[in-house]
């Protein structure tokens, strides 16, 4: 009756060695083992460096490390503790098997290539009649962007592998023809643009610019955004879009858009904080009193909130996913074992110390710091300052990225929980993926004091928190929660009447200068 | 100093068997050997059937027969077979893995990583030592649709496979930092909008309305169109996105909008054969009058222009892709071998064959005819009657099917023949990918009289034929080659004086009746 069917495909990249421990195609990942295994794809580096043209396979040298994806990292790590150490699970353990994208597809791909290989050594036959033979993971949490997300969620549709994204959130994403196995810990931006269009619309800001990240993610914001803006009226003047590698001329061709279009008053972006950093500075003090309508993206940036006097360039109200209280996270971050057998926080261990001496900006040494991983991958190194405000201080503008990463590991639990509540589960390690996809869509829990559910399309009851920004002696802070956006009511949410009247007051002295 | 690596994925599906002789995860492929192997992916169906809720994986089934996809897939073997026929790669046999994708991206994900398997049979070792660990394909042709083609190449791109797509026109795939390993045979969509906008431009219609595909390939082309005809004072008064499965409400729907915006004179529409048949039909008779630009997903398509008296609906400007005589490749078609080992020319002789006492449709018998799968895995059928003239009258609307795929046959041909003409192949079957894309990049070569070469992006210098559609007591011929398309010139080039003066003329009759 039952029939096993197996499918080996083989990798062989051989090469003159390029200078490196590491051999091409070799991914480092770090692990833990367990009755159940979940995979993790995190961005901890922000790219690859690719060093020959022609292109060929080489030795992986991902570049700038990225401090936010390892905080997601170790929120995951948290997230599995916890569970391990509750009777949810009735003992079965979880595992994890975790790979550092370097924020690039391809890696993304042969990462989740690995992470679908079989459990079993001995899988070699073509035809194979135990029941051994099982992926390896049983679910992924991933990735950050929806491209990465997309081209991963290809491959494990394969085996309908339930793959829970923290951070992507393409409109695409939600369409179970295409990714049936695909959910999510954070809302769809057709929820992000109504709220955004809302806002707009409540004010009677009529004329807008976008500015947006040229990927699926920009595009498909953009276009979301625009197909609701103009049923109400609502005029998009110019509509730019950011190539990847962001030169002088590209800052000065979307200023002098900004500049000439003065009846733009209001400029939605969907852009990266390095770009709005680099825009932003690129006025020099100019008065230019816009309202920059922020999305996830960049709206809690220290990176460019930290800029000085940027009342200049406007008022800025953002829009960020709803979290809870970080305080247990907090906790642990603080003993988080910084010489662990985790290559990844080894990597962070050694950047930071060796940048405790360093006199300029802490956080960008961190990140671009140039280290020697073949012997990081050999040594045992023992770090004693964790520097644990560091990344507290990294985390303070993201709340959102542990809890919605802790989330997406708690729906999983939840899922092999329900699955395995009838004594189902003797030999847990038999699950298979898409059972276990079949639990995690149907599951209702309550995480941190909220009750959690996904809609058929993998979306979760999650809304948005809205920020202002503000700017005092030339010095900005990020005011969380000044109102919340629900996306069941579909509408604003205000804590109290002040702030309401702060986005009023906001509102109106813009409409007094329109066009 | 060489060192090899190897990953093995096992995929396991083990089920209850389906009511299939198929075990879930079967792929069907037709091969031959050769020293050189060149994978092909083809929509030789256009579906896949899902037949459970919740979804798991499944036996493979895969619906409505498409005589377009098999025509390419014979034209790739056409290819094949007269490369081994000639001197060109000097007694290097090419061979072939082709899969049929149904037009599904998960089925295509799948097919690639079969292709990509090492093509040694004892390659079970983490770590070996010896060079015969190389993929099993060294070049893959294919895919139809630009969203499959994405899919795809992200897994080929691991190991820098190149890929030629015949049909994949979304301007996202020229971007070499996403797709270092993609090359096309067709051109870029950037350049069909273009040429829409010219056109549009120089006739003076301001007032335009849109239709297009709900995927990649229609949101990309839609957006590069809106993108170029906005500084030219072109106003897009609608912007329709048509979902994938087409109810009666979406069809009325687009009756509406167009009855409603009777400024719109034209419309601009990047959507598939069948949709425009349903629309035009929806019309029932009502004259509207409109100029229809049809991209080349249906500008030749007979599906549509068999509707009578579509002169009611208004005037067709359709955009095609460039191809050479097909004199040779029709001979090929009439002596193609129907009982071949070949299990998509098989199931086309049976249903040719189960259909042939049909007295309906013949193309929507041939298409929806049911067979039984198993039997013909396992009979050798023998069929008598070819239906050639099926097949002839299935291409002859789209010459630049066989053209396109027999392009990108012989650009890796050429590939193969510059990177072994110094002698250096004594043995083909090391040949890397990777050295064999950087060849295929760098072809200059002359293929039935045309000078073909790619651009750094990987875009051929191949423009488009112009079509106009031509109504006459109700029946509608395809009139080929009123113009031509060239992407270097950036122009229309017109082979004579009456055909331009047809676009004139059309484009006056529209001026006169603009609001």
């Amino acid at each position: 009756m039952g029939s096993c069917w197996v499918l080996c495909i083989c990798f062989a990249l051989f090469l003159s060695r390029a200078e490196s421990c590491q051999n091409p195609g070799d991914l480092i990942k770090a692990s833990s083992p367990g009755d159940i295994i979940i995979g993790g794809l995190f961005s901890i580096h922000t790219n690859v460096k690719y060093s020959h043209l022609p292109r060929r396979p080489e030795a992986l040298v991902c570049e700038g490390f990225n401090t936010v994806g390892l905080i997601r990292m170790i929120s995951m790590i948290h997230a599995i503790e916890e569970i391990n150490n509750s009777t949810l699970l009735n003992g079965i353990k979880l595992g994890y098997d975790i790979y550092d994208t370097c924020t690039d597809v391809t890696t993304a791909v042969q990462a989740t290539m690995e992470l679908i290989t079989s459990s079993s050594e001995s899988c070699v036959e073509p035809h194979c009649k135990n029941t051994d033979f099982v992926p390896k993971v049983k679910a992924v949490v991933g990735c950050e962007y929806s491209e990465i997300s997309i081209a991963v969620a290809r491959v494990l549709n394969i085996q309908l592998i339930p793959q829970i994204s923290y951070a992507s959130s393409a409109e695409m994403l939600s369409d179970k023809r295409r990714f049936p196995a695909f959910l999510r810990s954070i809302p769809s931006d057709k929820h992000q643009t109504k709220a955004m269009v809302k806002l707009v619309n409540m004010s009677g800001w009529n004329w807008i610019g976008t500015i947006a990240i040229d990927d699926i993610y920009g595009r498909s914001a953009i276009e979301l955004f625009i197909s609701q803006a103009t049923p109400m009226g609502i005029c998009v003047d110019f509509k730019e879009f950011i190539p990847p590698v962001i030169s002088d001329t590209i800052i000065n061709n979307i200023i002098e858009i900004i500049r000439k279009e003065k009846r733009v008053k209001v400029i939605v972006a969907f852009a990266s904080p390095s770009f709005m950093k680099k825009l932003f500075q690129a006025f020099e003090g100019e008065i230019l009193d816009k309202i920059w309508i922020a999305s996830d993206s960049w709206s809690t940036s220290s990176e460019v909130s930290a800029l000085p006097n940027l009342n200049n360039v406007g008022k800025v109200i953002g829009f960020t996913f709803q979290s809870e209280n970080p305080a247990s996270f907090y906790e642990y971050l603080k003993n988080v074992k910084i010489n662990a057998e985790n290559i990844f926080l080894k990597e962070y261990g050694a950047r930071v110390s060796g940048c405790s001496h360093h006199t300029g900006d802490f956080d960008s040494c961190v990140s671009n710091y140039t280290l020697d991983l073949c012997s990081l991958l050999e040594k045992k190194q023992e770090i004693q300052d964790t520097k644990e405000e560091f990344l507290l201080r990294n985390i303070r503008p993201y709340p959102a990225i542990f809890f919605n990463t802790q989330l997406a590991v708690q729906a999983i639990a939840q899922g092999i929980h329900d699955l395995c509540k009838d004594g189902k589960c003797h030999n847990p390690k038999v699950i298979s993926p898409w059972e276990l996809l079949d639990a995690v869509k149907k599951v209702a829990f309550t995480y941190e004091g909220k009750e959690v559910h996904f809609d058929p399309n993998g979306d979760p009851n999650i809304g948005y928190n809205i920020v202002m920004w503000k700017t005092d002696n030339g010095t900005t802070e990020v005011q969380n929660l000044v109102a919340q956006y629900d996306v069941d009511r579909d509408d604003f949410v205000f804590p109290d009447f002040t702030k309401k009247q702060a986005i009023l007051d906001l509102q109106a002295s813009q409409r007094t200068t329109k066009m």
